[in-house]
């Protein structure tokens, strides 16, 4: 027996991430909200999804405390909801650029990066990596900026 | 109109890397291999999933290139297949550090965390972290060590 199964590894914190993040439209949805869409609207065209699989995603992702709903109304129309990232979803964004990372890493994509993720200060390209360093410099979200890199192709 | 909606973002590395690993099972069987898994009965019993799911989604993972497989066979048994993890397939442990540290960070879990990850040379602790600094250290996998933690309850 694989000394795997001597132990009860169900509070593993993998497990409890992926119970919250691990459905491929929530995914989805954070990719969008750090390319900056915050409309239910623009969500659903985005994402090219069913208006009911949002909306379920969309308030699982508010009870699970990743984002955070705001009323807003546009001059002469009816309230409509946004939707924006609170600190624990932007505290996911390592965990995407590191799949972001992977990705470009394995399959480059053929334009270049789509996104272009650098710190604000220095415009220096900022990248997610392992370190056992205590004193390792760590840049906070606020440190960092997500622009369009080469890779976006301009359609409209 | 969202300003993302001027740009085709399909080449999206982060889009991409889903592609490959946004399925749950997908994550959730990437999770047992890092606790060493690599025998499909193994991980069927760890997933409590179906055979058939299983199979196929680590046939896909040998065709993306995140698994490979392997003959084996134990003295008077036919041969089996054994599921190892390729060097693609480990460079996805950052993201799974990320999700796991950011998991501990909301939802601390109750005993402490399930797994320990410490560099090898010094025992120090791993994390995942944004930098800039082009000097900064980086740990490859062959540097790290993961362990159980006191969140890992024996049951046997």
């Amino acid at each position: 027996m694989h000394p795997r199964f001597l132990y009860d590894l169900d509070a593993c914190s993998i497990r409890t991430a992926l119970e919250t993040v691990g459905d491929p439209w929530t995914l989805k949805i954070l990719r969008e909200a750090v390319y900056g869409l915050t409309r239910f609207d623009d969500f659903a065209r985005a994402l090219a999804c069913g208006r009911g699989v949002l909306s379920g995603r969309l308030k699982a992702m508010v009870t699970a405390g990743l984002m955070e709903r705001r009323a807003y109304a546009e001059p002469g129309q009816r309230k409509r909801a946004e939707y924006h990232l609170t600190e624990k979803g932007w505290d996911l964004f390592p965990a995407l650029l590191a799949l972001s990372q992977w990705s470009e890493r394995w399959t480059p994509p053929p334009d270049g990066p789509v996104a272009k993720v650098s710190e604000r200060a220095s415009g220096r390209p900022v990248r997610v990596s392992m370190t056992a360093d205590p004193k390792a410099a760590r840049l906070t979200m606020d440190e960092v900026r997500v622009q369009l890199g080469p890779g976006a192709r301009r359609i409209a």
